[in-house]
């Protein structure tokens, strides 16, 4: 099955111990994308300036996603720059150029209407419910957010939570909306405000999982070659739709695998600087590791 | 098998958002003892004073544990008063009484130096050592210690890695120790000081294992119950000692199996203040639970 994705398309520029890299391609959508591409063909939705470089859309083209719904309009592209120090686990933001994304419509075909499984990667939570509300008929639609929302936007993301069945939030996030601590009892209240599931992402520590039929937990995969951080919870979330997008199917076990497919993608993704990692791999790639990982895990 | 701990045996004040209470039954070995003691008989190695209460003895007596080396001097029980705020992660020491500790010299009868499964808890790395070198015939000998002997006798500490086979740590005193924010290098680090093998605590997090042959790596049993985190660590360490002192082999499978069992055992005292909920455990709760832990992280 196809999936669209709604979410950024960057340019970023981001420093970590290993080095720096300055406009690279990135932005939620792209990280998101380039996981689930893996296994589903994937619409992207988003919007670019006209200072993006041709380039890029090739690269795009070339990856097999699907552009049609990539509007370009005048400005600049969305930039960020960033920046990581230490553990590389927290990313210190030095400047946000919102550009065109100020003035985002999304705009989707009617084919696109009936794509079934939906991922609303982190934007205005406004925005990600007119793309919502032109869907016809979802079978799962997830949504990701972020701290910014949740602190200017609070209102309409509660109001956008009833209408999803998978909120995907890190630990920060999860802690900041709900009020607790504990990652449990975090997941619990989320549930409470709407969607039919919770996935939270805790970075090197892994991914916790809640439906009240069942809760999952996994460590991430051990790696101690954490180049750049940026885009690794948009990657498991593309791993994580993707797999079940190919699948069709949602039931426990398809969800832990997907669980464990966008952990093995997502330990790509933090190899190397922003997309670099994830651009070339393949499904043999992810099947190899995850052979691996189920060495590191299982007993 | 056999299990010899060596460790603090203390009265400890703790507060945390669900309550208090004034010295109750604590210390490294005791918190070891109680867990361990589901699988294997737990002799112990400790000092108290003349203040610690008798019926503290005949509780711990009845809990099967063996007593010849619990001394009594003259002077106070090491005490410590801690408080948990927040996300009951970090514990703030607001006290420590040393007492009888400060003179503790370990003395073992002929027949406990025959034992083969050696965990040396917390404690002075001198007075580890010193009854590390009286056992005769060690199997696994199990190290922990705490970031102020890491700070206070570092040498001392990275001498007696040498001459252990596994040195358990928690993920601050893993990093403190190597110098390393990741804690797979941080592991491997430590690893090349000395121990075969390297298990770092992460709390809430799980545990990650380190050995040449295999990385092994484990959530946390999800719960959402933490009432005092309070000798989590040692609780683990107990589970993972007793369980492979009570199957006598020592490979990958055992291991798993043994972080496992520690995982789950640690589950349970976190829900309870001290050692109010693992002193009345038995073997069938923790089977239970380890059916529920495997429905939560396998796939």
């Amino acid at each position: 099955m196809s999936i669209i994705v709604l979410g950024t398309v960057a340019l970023d520029s981001v420093k970590t111990p290993y080095g720096k890299r300055v406009h690279m391609l990135g932005g939620s959508a792209v990280h998101f994308a380039m996981s689930a591409r893996l296994f589903a063909p994937v619409n992207l939705v988003a919007i670019i300036g006209e200072d993006f470089p041709k380039k890029y859309i090739d690269f795009l083209h070339q990856k097999g996603l699907i552009l049609t719904s990539l509007i370009k309009e005048r400005g600049n592209t969305f930039k960020w720059e960033g920046e990581y120090e230490g553990d590389l686990n927290t990313a210190l933001t030095l400047n946000t150029e919102l550009g065109v994304l100020s003035i985002f419509h999304p705009q989707i075909s009617p084919q696109q209407r009936k794509i079934k499984y939906i991922f609303l990667a982190n934007l205005d939570p406004d925005i990600q419910r007119h793309l919502l509300q032109k869907m016809s008929s979802p079978k799962l639609v997830g949504l990701d957010s972020m701290n910014y929302w949740i602190n200017h936007k609070r209102r309409a993301l509660l109001r956008l939570l009833k209408e999803v069945d998978i909120y995907v939030a890190n630990d920060q996030e999860a802690r900041s909306l709900s009020g607790e601590n504990n990652l449990l009892k975090a997941a619990k209240y989320l549930y409470n405000c709407g969607p039919k599931m919770v996935l939270i992402k805790k970075g090197e520590h892994g991914v916790l999982f809640f439906a009240p039929k069942f809760i999952f937990s996994l460590p991430a995969y051990p790696t101690d070659k954490v180049v750049d951080p940026t885009g690794a919870g948009d990657t498991f979330a593309g791993g994580f739709m993707g797999y079940l997008a190919k699948v069709n199917k949602i039931n426990p076990i398809t969800i832990k695998k997907a669980i464990a497919y966008g952990t093995v993608v997502a330990s790509f993704n933090v190899e190397g600087f922003g997309i670099e990692r994830t651009a070339n791999l393949t499904l043999k790639d992810l099947r190899n590791r995850m052979k691996r990982f189920k060495k590191c895990i299982l007993f």
